[in-house]
């Protein structure tokens, strides 16, 4: 119950232990040709450039700027958590001029500021569930009014938890990670791309690796056969397929309405055990909750310490200023059910003797 | 029986059955930490900053150009093959001014040429074990005459199967992956890289994935804890920390022996048979046999569908201008086994009517 990995679907152990198979085994192609339909079915998109990156979700990240991004192009990017930030270091080095949009911690970006940064950048990029503050920012907004830009969103830790809608929204580049709310180890960055980005692409990505154009070369049969690439991860893309099989099998409404159920499970529990909730009200992500550590907590980590040593439970620390001060607890694919609540919530109770 | 992925060892797969663990788990930190000493016996190797990269062979690859090279700096590399192709490409896209030596494929490169191609590289780049063409490239020539430049290797299919001393050959950097001798599904690249090599490191990667020294932070324990990059991909590395510890108990002796031993079978055998091996002898890799598809084969691709469909094995296709001319065969990792070789050659005899 950290902020992620989360705990896989047992599909996806069952996977890991089929035998290997290679990158071009006709039954590893059709493996991988079902991913990519189930990615797309997952971002709700027919994008037709929609495949897992062979890196965490960070690399995603990276693959979204490096093949739209090139030197002096403006990004507005909304900065109210690490991964915002890490959104500007990002740009920044593929030469980007970045424009940042700062909301305080724990709030949300508003739309409109983000839209009135700057008169014509070429990407608007924005996190949507920012595993570092428990917030969500709102992506639907941005859609109607951003005009020539580029909408750039990192669906890490949404995909599969809360409504996601690439194509309803208007979103041109998407990536998320596996080991959130897909329920699936990380290792992986499923990313889905329109046909306006694409166009958008810069003449050469400055990585070879990430390179979307290649890459679409091996992983999207486009009917002319498979060119090599690099060596595709199987053994992780076979369970990435297991797992988002069991996620399409549950349906994404009723994974949505689980996360939803066990987050407001979780909120209402800390408020009664007296916790403060740390993320604004109205913008809290079920699937990611924080909270300020309890005033009379001396040592936090220790309290984490005996959750994982007595009851096998994984919850996560503060980043940037709040270390120390705010816990992160997820609640994420397979790991969001009511009975991990349940437990979380009484070993709370006993550990901090509430 | 392809050129990678090999199969993996029976010790991966029981990793993989392991419940999953998080990225900051103490457990999991103490399984990392093993891994990363179990990668320096086997790069043998002291130098600190040696780890997994969180992608596959090519992410290494990127790796390690894009943390010693930045725009203008004079790189020699040797291309014999599409990985020296390659490295031609990654470093040309951080602003390289490549020189490369060219020798045609199936040949090794003279190091001599090598290190004549300019009076002060930054770095000479080359591949140690070439998978498109089965030929081996020496390298411990280069560390002597040198001089300034950054001595960077490929031995993506080269470790674990054949001889690699990075120390004692005075290699500056050095990467792998996974999937070949070493007997992990494909996902994860060894990476090592000397103090020479760190002090030549530019002032800001251009890819914050593959950037080292932020890496680092997380992955190598300084002592003052652990700064979090991007989430490491732990069902992998518990995976890897495994097949180097089946690796490291047969010994690398015993593993370049069993190599040896399966390389010389094949090659043997499909002479025999037959066939003309296509790399030059005395350069030949035990653990990638390449051969020249025989002429009266009319049908190279239908040969190599009953060899899967049939026998289960897979060997793989030429690349480049040997489309549909060589065959290449791996013998790497758990696979390098005798009874793989006997199966492979009975299969062929079978198929081939010989």
């Amino acid at each position: 119950m950290g902020p992620g990995p989360s705990n896989p679907y047992p599909e996806v152990a069952e996977a890991f232990a089929m035998p290997l198979l290679g990158h071009l085994d006709p039954v590893f192609l059709t493996i991988l040709d079902e991913t990519c339909e189930r990615l797309r079915q997952v971002f709700r998109t027919t994008n037709a450039l929609t495949l897992p990156i062979s890196g965490t979700g960070s690399a995603g990240m990276e693959a979204a700027f490096v093949n739209v991004v090139g030197p002096g192009d403006v990004v507005v990017v909304g900065v109210n958590g690490v991964f915002g930030e890490r959104m500007c270091d990002v740009a920044a080095r593929c030469g980007a001029a970045v424009v940042d949009v700062r909301e305080e911690w724990g709030r949300p970006i508003d739309p409109q500021r983000l839209l009135e940064a700057h008169s014509s950048p070429k990407v608007l990029a924005l996190v949507h569930a920012e595993t570092s503050t428990g917030v969500r920012n709102d992506i639907e907004p941005l859609a109607e009014s951003k005009r020539d830009a580029l909408l750039l969103v990192d669906c890490v830790t949404s995909l599969g938890g809360i409504p996601v809608d690439v194509d309803a929204w208007g979103v041109d580049i998407a990536y998320s990670g596996t080991q959130k709310c897909l329920g699936v180890p990380p290792g992986l960055a499923p990313l889905t791309v329109n046909q306006r980005a694409i166009d958008g692409f810069v003449d050469r990505s400055q990585s070879w690796y990430l390179d979307l154009r290649m890459i679409a070369k091996y992983a999207l049969d486009g009917g002319s056969g498979r060119t090599y690439h690099h060596t595709a991860p199987t053994a992780m893309i076979a369970a990435l397929h297991a797992g988002l099989g069991a996620l399409l099998d549950e349906g994404l409404e009723a994974s949505w309405a689980r996360h939803a159920e066990c987050g407001r499970m979780l909120h209402d529990g800390l408020e009664k055990l007296g916790f403060r909730l740390f993320a604004e009200e109205g913008h809290r992500l079920p699937e990611l909750t924080t909270a300020w550590v309890p005033e009379d907590v001396a040592d936090e980590a220790a309290v984490r310490r005996t959750l994982l040593d007595r009851y096998d439970i994984e919850i996560g620390g503060g980043l940037g200023a709040y270390t120390g001060k705010v816990w992160r607890i997820g609640c994420m694919g397979h790991t969001a059910r009511p009975r991990n609540v349940t437990l979380l919530l009484g070993a709370l109770a006993e550990v901090l003797d509430r």
